[in-house]
């Protein structure tokens, strides 16, 4: 077990109140020896939701800002896309547009940017992303997009002994080249989405080429089956932030010790206040009955002190 | 880097042979600051085949043998399977016949011993039955039959950084519950061949159901996909025994450094020889290319003085 002051000091971003206090609780019971919810440490497994939990999605998910950016970078070689939808769309700037061409579009568009290549090739088409791109409001980089008291939260379970993986819709091979860096999560501890790939040889050299066809979408339902797949035990710490997190809270919450917590996003001058009726991170459902299950509802406005770390 | 003389003992089951000096050579390279062939710890990532490079997988794989036991566990409910194939054949003990019902028959089996009952059931089925079965030739625990020299490896490697996974044919939640206890390695460096689950509701109680439905095979070419997949990035360090880690071996030494190795069974006395007319792990393709692409053949027979714990 750490101690308090320390672990005052370890989560400095995020206020004196009740949200702060459960956290330290529950880190406090499942790691001192002899008490009633001990837990060992290898079995302190932490699973965090990434768009919404651990990094900014609005205005929209940073890999669909990718997919944008990766047409608009490939446009050249396909002159027919100033005609054709959805390209026309996003060449357009036109997210309605792109939203009208509704799945199949997004299918389309997640075709021609994230396969064809060999995972290699897309780690690195990744990596020079982050390198280069900006988020539109900020101006920052997308990978300093991130929550300063979530990795705070993350550096705490883990000097507590916690394992801590990402579980998110997201893609895992666009999310894999920056984990490390961002949130000090290895590749392997990340989950996520994954498109089909295939081994095969140019020359005398093994390649996996990326497919043009998803293989698993870990979200929703999907997130505790991906969990139980890639990570094979049950947390007993998991934090979302949308109705897409709703059944991984549920399963981790059902277990005891199971600690549950969702970021709701109220802080409209910092970041973006958003909940029910957003199209992007919906919270509605899993708001509803956040107080009846007894999981933990971190206000942004008023638990955390500071959102992001290049804030003054 | 771990001394020298401290990792003789560590390999204290092999004997001073060109093999150990080898595996020896590789670590000393790859963990000494400054060296050439140096790698940070966080990407000392090893994989190891499980049946035949882990543990025995004769007379038959060890799930196999799991299959047949539940089988007859719970024959008295389906009185129909006395005349019924594949039952028929398992329950009569009839290898022979078995097989003649190939593929499908294969399916069958695995489809009423491995779905039906949620993930918690199942890991319970498969840990009792370790706590109850014996190895047909030895009379030992299956979770003992394994090799000593690897357990000693996996043991050297991580104690040099090196973070260890088993990547087999086997199913992974037959191998999970035991691999910590058997190897060291914890669930989630578990890679292994999945049935689809389903995420559904026992009353208030959210459970994962096991549905028979193969959903990924890792064998063969999709060895490299399942390490891509769960890993997500290239090991430096193989090990397998036969041909279905062909594509693994290939996939790891085509990168630099990128060790590779291959268990050749060749003590009839302490073990069984047998190598390309197997039916069980048969090594015939991946042994022809050894010496050309310098990956390690390990003889059991010479390179080891032990081959399972509980000989004299």
């Amino acid at each position: 077990m750490m101690h308090p002051a320390l672990a005052q000091e370890a989560l400095a971003s995020w206020n004196d109140t009740a949200a702060k206090a459960r956290i330290m609780d529950f880190v406090k019971a499942t790691t001192t020896e002899g008490s009633e919810g001990y837990v060992a440490p290898a079995d302190r497994i932490a699973v965090f939701d990434n768009d919404g939990t651990l990094w900014s999605e609005q205005p929209v998910y940073n890999q669909l800002a990718f997919v944008f950016d990766r047409v608009k970078a490939l446009a050249p070689e396909h002159p027919e896309w100033k005609t054709k939808e959805p390209y026309k769309s996003v060449l357009a700037g036109d997210l309605k547009g792109v939203a009208e061409n509704g799945q199949k579009g997004l299918v389309d568009l997640l075709t021609v940017t994230h396969a064809g290549m060999t995972t290699d090739q897309f780690s690195k088409i990744v990596a020079d992303w982050f390198a280069s791109a900006k988020h539109p409001k900020t101006g920052m980089p997308y990978d300093e997009m991130t929550y300063l008291p979530m990795r705070e939260l993350l550096d705490y379970l883990r000097a507590n002994g916690f394992k801590t993986f990402v579980v998110s819709g997201g893609g895992v091979e666009f999310m894999r080249p920056m984990t490390e860096k961002m949130y000090g999560i290895p590749p392997e501890q990340v989950v996520g989405s994954t498109i089909a790939t295939e081994y095969a040889m140019v020359g005398d050299v093994p390649v996996l080429n990326r497919l043009p066809k998803i293989d698993f979408v870990d979200d929703g339902k999907g997130k505790p089956v991906g969990i139980n797949t890639f990570i094979g035990r049950k947390p007993i710490f998991v934090a979302g932030n949308s109705d897409g997190d709703y059944e991984m809270l549920r399963w981790v919450a059902a277990r005891s010790p199971g600690f549950a917590m969702i970021v709701h996003h109220t802080d409209g001058d910092r970041e973006v206040a958003y909940d029910r009726k957003s199209a992007v991170g919906k919270l509605d459902k899993a708001l509803d009955e956040a107080g009846r299950r007894n999981w933990l509802v971190v206000d942004m406005k008023t638990d955390w002190n500071k959102v992001f770390a290049f804030e003054r």
